[in-house]
This record gives structure tokens, sequence and C-alpha cells, in this order.
């Protein structure tokens, strides 16, 4: 089983001789992309220039609602930085509220932690590292703010991080962000850009944090971490309040759809963002199959085969298709268990 | 002192209302960059795809000749992997062959080694780490295949490893490299794109290295440290390899255009590579002011003040300035001592 979504040469290479366009629903990435501007050929042949680094942490400390741009470091995508992140804190005991995104347990035991999941934010409290993805990858459990910060509070008596990734937040209620709480040394938030805004590709993302960990992450990354084009490009779209605005409602509406045709399908959704919807059904193994046989990649877990988790479609006829393999999965599957992923 | 070329906006900082364009000779990045191929909404959009990475390693391992793809592992850009490849070692003493490019020394005191410069190779016999850049930043200084050879089984007699940065090798002999001598487990060898190609604000490098040593860069990096633009452009310029012929060809005829223009201009040039000359004078203080006042800023070193390093001008208009600032050098100032940087 594939450990990510989003690789459609090994999605191809599974189900060949598919309809084309092969359709991924395999991440929560949004399909309608923020425009990309004009690209001065300049921002490819330049090293990175300090001043446009320096506006795009403005940007995004504004956009995220961070106390201030010297708190937010930038990276090519949060993925890179989640080893550095977790070695923020000596080699302890680390423990990830699960089941979640995988790369946060691999990290933190990449970094010498002793590295576990817990399935109870309660479990979190002794930990000296503790991670939570808020909202949550792919169940979409959401955490209040209060008790994140309760869990923060714990884990400062006894000297203990909590990391908040926030890679799903931007369609969630904003309310719900520890973004303005990393003044507090024991916090520190991570955000992706690539996600909400549909630019996975640029590689992109931020943490938020007490300046000293903002300096050490940045010492780490080096003076030009940051590609040129991803710079610009992120600026332009962080400072886009209105086009963010426009796009939580938009993709608010389409998850609302993608609810209504997996109901039609017959399939029970048991959570999610706008970004993404998760299904529990004992026949996610054979629709899967099913689905990869008509050229729709969906997202499948090791450790709970009788989830499916599928992103929103990007255009009608992709929606067309979704409905058609829906309505085509045969009955009698329908409650086939999962069998061994 | 600027600890880096390359910013603009602090040179315009420094030197303000100066003609423009600005020209930057402060980095050693061919001005005539790899033509940016058309690209796709999907490489900025889509996660980058592993298929794709796949075939860019390859191409990577034949243009720079290492082993296999095995040997092979990309980053965004050779910067940010310094602290992890210094980490490749455990803590002990690193020694970075001086003087040179000044993130050696810092990425190794990074990862927890006791770091600091050493003057000649044999001083690097008994280190943990040692790091040799060939051909040298910024004096050109190139140490032969054998000299380094020998070196490393120096080195491998009491388990210590040696790295090398050849991020200007691609305009040196290829017979003087060692990326094909990584599959000896304490070789490793760093290896730039954005330099020779002239596309620095992508970010992409290379570690050619054992595999053993590749996986835990690997794992490091995590699964999407390369941009998917980075990516497709990379693997276009590196399998061009009459490109990459006719611009060594170019590039040694422009860096020989360079020290006849320094020369006219009465300065003695000591080193370089055909990416950049390194020019001693007793009045680099006074040159480096002179030159900026007239929108042309070079580069200069804290630890030698009487050095100054020249990029290649771009165009003919930045040659013609060139020329012009240096015929305006007051010849009064030609001897004056460097001020303290």
């Amino acid at each position: 089983m594939l450990p990510h979504g989003g690789d459609l040469s090994a999605a191809r290479r599974q189900f060949p001789n598919v309809a084309e366009p092969f359709i991924d629903l395999s991440t929560g990435i949004n399909p309608h992309s923020y425009p990309i501007p004009q690209l001065s050929p300049d921002l490819f042949a330049r090293l990175p220039q300090q001043g446009a680094l320096t506006r795009l942490l403005a940007a995004a400390a504004k956009a995220y609602g961070a106390p201030s741009p010297a708190h937010v470091v930038a990276a090519p995508g949060t993925s890179i930085l989640l080893p550095a992140v977790a070695a923020l804190m000596q080699r302890g005991r680390a423990r990830v509220l699960g089941p979640t995104y995988a790369e946060h347990l691999r990290a933190a035991a990449l970094a010498g932690h002793s590295a576990r999941e817990a399935g109870d934010i309660g479990e979190l409290e002794d930990a000296d590292l503790a991670v939570v993805v808020n909202p949550n990858n792919p169940d979409g459990r959401l955490l209040t703010r209060d008790a994140l910060i309760s869990l923060a509070d714990a884990l400062h008596s006894h000297g203990g991080l909590l990391v908040v990734d926030e890679a799903f937040m931007d369609v969630a209620s904003p309310a719900a962000s520890l973004a303005g709480e990393v003044a507090r040394a024991n916090v520190v938030v991570l955000r992706s850009f690539g996600k909400f805004f549909g630019l996975a590709g640029l590689r992109l993302g931020f943490v938020l944090a007490a300046p000293e960990a903002v300096s050490r992450l940045a010492a780490w990354l080096g003076p030009w971490a940051v590609a040129g084009p991803a710079i610009a490009i992120g600026e332009a779209a962080l400072a886009d309040a209105p086009w963010a605005r426009l796009t939580r409602e938009a993709l608010r509406r389409e998850a609302q759809r993608l609810d209504d045709t997996l109901a039609e399908g017959g399939l029970a959704v048991i959570g999610g963002t706008s970004l993404f919807r998760l299904v529990h059904t004992p026949a996610a193994d054979a629709l899967f199959h099913h689905l990869g046989r008509t050229g729709i990649m969906v997202r499948r877990f090791a450790q709970h085969p009788e989830w499916l988790r599928f992103g929103l479609p990007g255009d009608d006829e992709a929606w067309r298709r979704l409905r058609a393999a829906l309505a085509g999965f045969p009955r009698t599957a329908r409650s086939e268990p999962a069998s061994s992923a």
C-alpha cells in the first residue's frame, strides 16, 4: 500500500489501461489552485532575495494570525521541517494523537525520540513532545483551542512541547487555531501552504513559534531554503484575503456536494474537512479497486482497512465519473469485508 | 558586511540612488540561465511525482558520474542539507579546509561537531569530518582526485568521513570530480544545480553518497523535498549534454574576458573558476564602495579585506559599465590600504 496519496504514476502502475485523465482523489489538496501570477525569470535565476522573504513572512504572520513575522519561519513544505521541529526537544517521549498523518511519528523517531501513537488527548499530557493534527487528517476531528491550551499548560509544567499541525486549518474555524498562542515558548504551530491554495508542487510551509525556536529552525534551513517562485506566489496568495474567503465558501459547498454524492452511492461519511471526506465501509477494499479500475484513485489506510478518504473532484467530468463509478459498484460487493491491505 | 552575495535588495539599501539596473557580480552564478521549458500547471498544483523524481535522480547520476541513481539524493539546494550531511557522523572533530564558503563550518557546528577551519589538507587527516570545497570558492584552488582519495584513505583508517563540495565542478575538469568514488562509505560529494545552470532561485542540489547515507538523508528530507518545477527543469537541464558543453566553453571565454577587463583596470587576479574571479588589491575596500556607487555589486570577505570576488557580467551593457567603472576608479585610491571591514 502506498504510504501517501497523490502519486499518479504509482496509481497508473497499479491500474493500467484505465480511462484518462486519471482522477486523483487521493489527496486533500484544493483542486482549484490559486492563479499563478506571471513569474519573472529572475525568480528562477537569482538566489531568493531576503527582502522578498521578509515580505512573505509578514504576509504569513497576518494571514495565519501569528503575533509577528519574527514568530514565523518559511520552509520548502512543512514535511522537510518535521524532524527539526521534533529535535527542538531533547530526546524523550514523543506522543502523537492518532490515528493521523504518519509522518509525525516517523519524524519524532528520526529525531531520536521514543515515539508512539496515543489514542486520547489525556495520554499526551506527560509527553516531552506532544503532536496533534488539528483539524485531524483523515477524520477531521477538531479539538477546541481551550482543550489545546489546557494541554499546553499541562505540558509546560514539566517542560514538554506541544506541536499542532494545522495543515487543514484554512478550511476550519479560524477560532480553533493556536497561531495566536505561539509566543508561549512551548507551543509550535505548523501551517501548510499547498493544500488550501492548491499548489502542493510549489513546496511551501510555515512554522509559527517563539522567536528562539524560529531562529533555531531558520539556522537548520540555511539562507535560501524557499525557492524564488514559491516566495513570490506565496506572498501574493497569502495577502489575497478575498480569494481565501470565497474559496473557503466554495470548498464548503463542494464538500457538501461530495457528501451528497457519496450518500447517493450508499456510503457513510464519518468525518473530514472541506478538502476531504472520510468514508467507513466494510467494502472499502473492493470499492478502492473498483474505483481504481474506472480511473479514480482514492486514499486507503493500512491500519484502518474499512476507511477510504475522498478528495474533491476538480471539474464536472470528474464529478460525473465519480457518480457513475459509485453507481456501478456492484450491490453484492457492498457488504464484503475488507481483505488484508 | 553581508554574509552572502546575491542579495540585491540589501545592495540597493547600501547604495541607494545608483544607476539601474543594479549589476550583481556578487555571486558565482552563470548569468546565462538554462532556458526554462514550458511548465505544466500540474507541476505547481500536484504533489511532486515519484516517477519524475526517479528520472531526475537518473539524469543527475549520469551527468555527474555517480555509480548509480541509488547513490544520489535530491534536495531543495545543497545548503539545506549541510547540517544533515554533517550529522552523518557522530559528534566529533570537524575540519573545513579554508578559506572557503562559510556555511560548512556553520553547519558542522550546528550538527554538534567541534568545528574549525584548517589551513592545509594535511590537517584534515585526523578529523572525524573533513570538508573540502573543490574547486574552492573563492580562490579556485583545485585539489587532484589522487590527493582527495589519499585523504579519504587516511580518514577511513580511523572511521572519518570526507565531504567534497563540488558546487563549481561543472566548470572545472570532470577528471577532478570524486563523484565516481562515492561507493566508498566515507566519501560524500555535494553538487549544486543552480550555479552552472544559472537557476539559483529554483533551489536544487544533490548529494552523491553510498546508498546507506542516501537513505538517511532522504529520510530527513521526507517524501516531497524538491518542488515539481525544479524536478522537471532539473531533469531536462541535466540531460542536455550539448548545452553543458557549449556553456562550459562560453564561460571559459567569458572568464578570460573578465581577466582582461580586470587587468585593464590594473587589478591582479589571483584565482577563481570560470564563474568568478578573485582579485587581490590593497584598495579592495575603496574599490568595493566605488563600484557600489556606480551600481555594481561585487563580493568581499570579512576575513580577507584585500580580496574582491567578481562574477561574470551578463550582457554587453554590464561589461561596458564594469569597464567604465574600473577606468573611473581614482589612481590615488588604488594603493589605499583596506579599512576595517
